[in-house]
C-alpha cells in the first residue's frame, strides 16, 4: 500500500438515449485524475485543482471530488487524513459526465489509499454523494458507469433499498462515437426545461423500449439495439436547444449509427455503431454537420465496453474496480 | 389440410405489474377454443358461442374471435368463407386475457384451416384487432403470450412499424400462481382510474425495473426477478378495489412468492413462484386470505414458460405457433 495514489475516472455518456437517468456507458477517454495522499492530520482537504481554468470550487465541501472522498473516509469512522489533488482531463459542462468522473475518481483514490476496498455499491453512493454537491441532484447514470466500465443499467433509485448497477452485456465490436461541439449547456438549466411528468402510453413505450435494448444486448442483436434506442423524454426538449445538434443526429443514423441522441443533458452527441470503421464515419459525418451550422467540436471514438475507474499510480497490473 | 381446425389459446396474466401494456405471460389453462370450418359462402360468420352464459356479443363484428378471423382472411383478399364457434373456457372480466385468448384462438384457427401459415407478427396484429374491438383499445400484452406462449415483452406499441413480440427467457421452475376472486372488473372502469401521466423519476424507476427483469430472466437471477418486479402505476390505485387483494398479495410475499400483484386489470392475482411448491404453498396462503376477507376464489397453477395457441383438432404432435 502506498501513501499516495493516482485514480484515473473515465468520461461517460449518460441516458443513452432510452435510459433516461438509468443507463450510462464509459468512454475509453477522456477522464479525469485525482492523486490521495495520506497524511497525520485528520480530515480530507483538497489541495489543487488543474485544467479546470479556475472554474471549479475549490471548497473541500463543494467540489465532487472531495465530497466523494469525504464520503469514503466517512464510512470508516472519520479519523484518516487525506489531501486530494483533481486533474480535470474533461470538459466542464459538456454532457460527458465531468463531475461524475471526479466524484469517482475522488471515492476510488480514497478508498485505494486507505486501503478498504469498499464494495462497488458503497463507492457508487460515495460517488453519488460528490454528484449531488455539485449538480443539487444525483442520478447514477454517469458516476455507475465510470466506477464500473461498461453500459451500466441502475434500477432501485427511488429506493427502497440503495441503488444497485448492473453492468449489460455488450455485443464484440460495439463503438460509440462522441462529438462535443464547443456549446455549453449547465445540466440544471437542462433539467428545468424536460417535462415532469410523462403520459402513460409515452412511459410504456419508454420501458419497453429499455427492456428491449437489454434483450437486443444480451442476444448482440444489433439491429433490436438501433430500433429500441429512442428518446421518447429528453431529446424532443433538448435537441433542438443544441445548434446543429438535430443535423448532426441525422447525419449520424445516414452514416450507419445504430442510433444517435444527446449525451446526457448535452451538448454532446454520441452515435453508437457496430464498428470501429463505421464509428469513424459517423464520426466525421456528425462534426462535419455541426461545422456546416457554424458550430465546431472534437471527438471520441471508443469501446462501449471501456474500462472504469482505475489507479494509474503507482502502476499495477491488476487493479480494477470492474464489478458484476 | 382439414376443412374444419379447432385452436386453443391460453388465458394470460398481463403487466406481470412491471410491464404495464408491455409485459405477458401465458397460462397452461384455463383457456379458450376456436372452431373454424371453411364454407363456399365468402365472409366470417360467428355461428355459436358457448361458456358464457350468453354474456358476449353474438354479431361477428363484435365478438373479438370473429373481428380477428376477419381480419386474417381481409390479410388473404377476403375472399374465404368460414362459419366459427366458439367455446368460452376463461371466465369474462377476470384480468386473464379472456377477450384476447378469444381473439388469438380466432385469428389462428382461420389462419390454419384456411392453410396460410402468416408470421407471428401478422397473426398478433390481426388478434389485436379483435382485442380493440371487444376492449376499445388494444395492448398487446395479453394477446402476444396468449399466441406465442411464455413470458413476452412487446415493443414498439407507438409505433412508427408494428408492434414486436420478443419471448423472455424463463428461469426453469418458474411458476405463476394465480388466484381468481369471485368478483368483476370491467377492464375499461378499470383503465379510466389510472393515472394519465406518470411522474418523471418514476417512471425512470419503472423502467429501470422492467429492464433490470430483462437481466434478472436472461441470468437466471431470482432474487433480482423479485426485486425487478415493482408496479408503481396500476397497482396503487386498483389493488385497494379489489376486497382482500392487498391481504392476498402480502400473504403470497410471505409465503415465499417472488413477487406479486394484480394479474391485468384484476381482479385475479399473481405470484411468480421460483418452483412449483413454492407456488402450491402460495396460492393456499392467497386464496385463505381472500376467503378471510369474505371473497371466495378458485386457484390456477402454471409454469412461466406455457405454450401458446394451438391447434387441439384434428391432434397432431408438432402444430404451433411458438416463436422467437
Amino acid at each position: 500500500m502506498s501513501d499516495e495514489v493516482t485514480v484515473f475516472a473515465p468520461a461517460s455518456v449518460g441516458n443513452v438515449a432510452v435510459g433516461f437517468d438509468s443507463l450510462g456507458l464509459a468512454l475509453e477517454a477522456p477522464g479525469d485524475r485525482v492523486t490521495a495522499r495520506r497524511v497525520d492530520e485528520p480530515g480530507v482537504r483538497l489541495e489543487r485543482v488543474t485544467g479546470d481554468q479556475g472554474r471549479l470550487p475549490r471548497a473541500t465541501g463543494e467540489n465532487s471530488a472531495s465530497v466523494a472522498a469525504r464520503a469514503v473516509v466517512a464510512r470508516l469512522g472519520g479519523s484518516a487524513g487525506l489531501v486530494l489533488t483533481l486533474d480535470k482531463g474533461l470538459p466542464l459542462a459538456s454532457g460527458l459526465g465531468s463531475s461524475g468522473a471526479s466524484a469517482v475518481a475522488g471515492a476510488v483514490a480514497a478508498d485505494r489509499v486507505l486501503g478498504t476496498c469498499l464494495a462497488p455499491e458503497a463507492l457508487l453512493a460515495c460517488a453519488m454523494e460528490g454528484e449531488r454537491a455539485a449538480c443539487g441532484s444525483a442520478h447514477a447514470d454517469n458516476v455507475a458507469p465510470s466506477l464500473l466500465g461498461g453500459l451500466v443499467l441502475v434500477r432501485g433509485q427511488l429506493g427502497p433499498g440503495p441503488p444497485e448497477a448492473i453492468r449489460l452485456p455488450v455485443p464484440a465490436g460495439l463503438t460509440v462515437a462522441v462529438a462535443r461541439p464547443h456549446l455549453e449547456i449547465l445540466t440544471g438549466e437542462s433539467r428545468s426545461i424536460l417535462p415532469r411528468t410523462v403520459p402513460l402510453d409515452r412511459a410504456v413505450a419508454w420501458s419497453a423500449d429499455l427492456a428491449a435494448l437489454v434483450v437486443a444486448l444480451f442476444r448482440s442483436d444489433l439491429a433490436l439495439v438501433g430500433r429500441s434506442i429512442v428518446d421518447r423524454v429528453a431529446e424532443p426538449v433538448r435537441l433542438p436547444r443544441i445548434r446543429g445538434g438535430a443535423a448532426a443526429v441525422n447525419a449520424a443514423r445516414e452514416a450507419g449509427a445504430l442510433a444517435a441522441s444527446l449525451s446526457g443533458s448535452g451538448p454532446s452527441l454520441f452515435a453508437l455503431c457496430a464498428d470501429r470503421d463505421t464509428a469513424r464515419r459517423v464520426v466525421r459525418a456528425m462534426t462535419s454537420a455541426l461545422h456546416r451550422n457554424g458550430v465546431e467540436s472534437d471527438h471520441y471514438l471508443s469501446t462501449a465496453d471501456a474500462p472504469g475507474a482505475r489507479v494509474v499510480e503507482p502502476r499495477s497490473g491488476t487493479d480494477s474496480t470492474r464489478g458484476g
